[in-house]
């Protein structure tokens, strides 16, 4: 009975045990696969050395409006990277499996207000 | 001296004067703002802060995709701050003295460019 | 009628009877529900006289460039509510669901892909 | 002293002819360039021929979520060209002649608050 959401059977997931499957994924299995954890880690590192190459950049007194918009808009896309595969992996272990678990309404209203802001 | 950019008739728009002038906008005017570089410097360590704080959240196995998220929407929304403090200053120290400087053509097409990637 | 697609095993995921319902969702239910098709036509009607409006003001040869960028503004955010009713639909009716009809990594693949040109 | 904006000459625009251009220009002047409202009216109309087509397509019972979000996602990229057409054509006519006339902080806070809403 330890099946995580994304390995559920739909054989045995109405009732009691879906009851119990549903809390454990709340505390246990609703995470961040750690694979994607790691991706989006070392991309935010990355991130994190780009700000740090923006700030050197504002430190010169000569330095032209346009080229740190060029490289704000650089740390944007990499941050986008991050949120993209965020958002897939959430999507394809947590999201297909929503009618299994039951808590449709709550993932989608979750979703959709993640999604209003994705720049 | 009479070298200018763009669609710049050197005969009825550029005096000597405007030359040099012309000549030392591209050497030491065209440079962002000194208060504004340095708003953009204090919202980035922010930003730099943020990220550190995310990458902490990332270490933790039990976190949740949905909260990865709204925390690099929240960077993101920091940096577009960044760029639109910037994108004001360049559009009202640069662009608007564009058609006095005569390179109009040039202002033009970069700041499309950079609005391109605008998020 | 064991022909599933992706990553589904038929041996234990799919007895008969998911297997006819699977095929039925792909001729009769992965379509737009009826409410929000018609929430969807009634919101696209009124861009459409929006869009007219706006071509009637590039009839007149003094409009004001600021004035066309605010109303074409306007439509691009009333399609987007047009694009958000359709999509928290397809979410909560076919993606929260891909995991019981076995096609998650399709469903997935059209959402981000969707979700790349969102505006 | 009838010069329109976008052909002042420098030499003649302090002072008071300055202001008597700078009346002028938000009596007659800062409309939108001839040839670009034509090229964004032919856009609208592609647009406006396109939401009939979104229109046509929520009339199908079976239609499916995914291919209207592409469909409005293909008009909102249509919309993003006609306003980067008007929006270039704005820039390239009044902003960069803002410090000619003398309503530089007019242009910009106009401008930014046009950026705001671009899709």
């Amino acid at each position: 009975m330890s099946a995580a959401p994304d390995e559920v059977r739909p054989s045995d997931t109405h009732g009691v045990d879906e009851a119990i499957t549903h809390i454990a994924a709340h505390d246990d299995c609703l995470h961040l696969d750690a694979a994607v954890r790691e991706d989006a880690s070392r991309r935010l590192k990355s991130v994190r050395g780009h700000v740090e190459g923006v700030l050197r950049m504002l430190d010169d007194p000569n330095v032209y409006c346009v080229d740190v918009l060029k490289q704000v808009s650089a740390v944007q896309g990499a941050l986008r990277k991050v949120s993209d595969g965020v958002l897939r992996s959430h999507i394809r272990d947590h999201v297909v499996t929503a009618a299994q678990r039951g808590d449709t309404e709550h993932i989608v209203d979750e979703l959709m207000e993640a999604l209003k802001y994705k720049a």
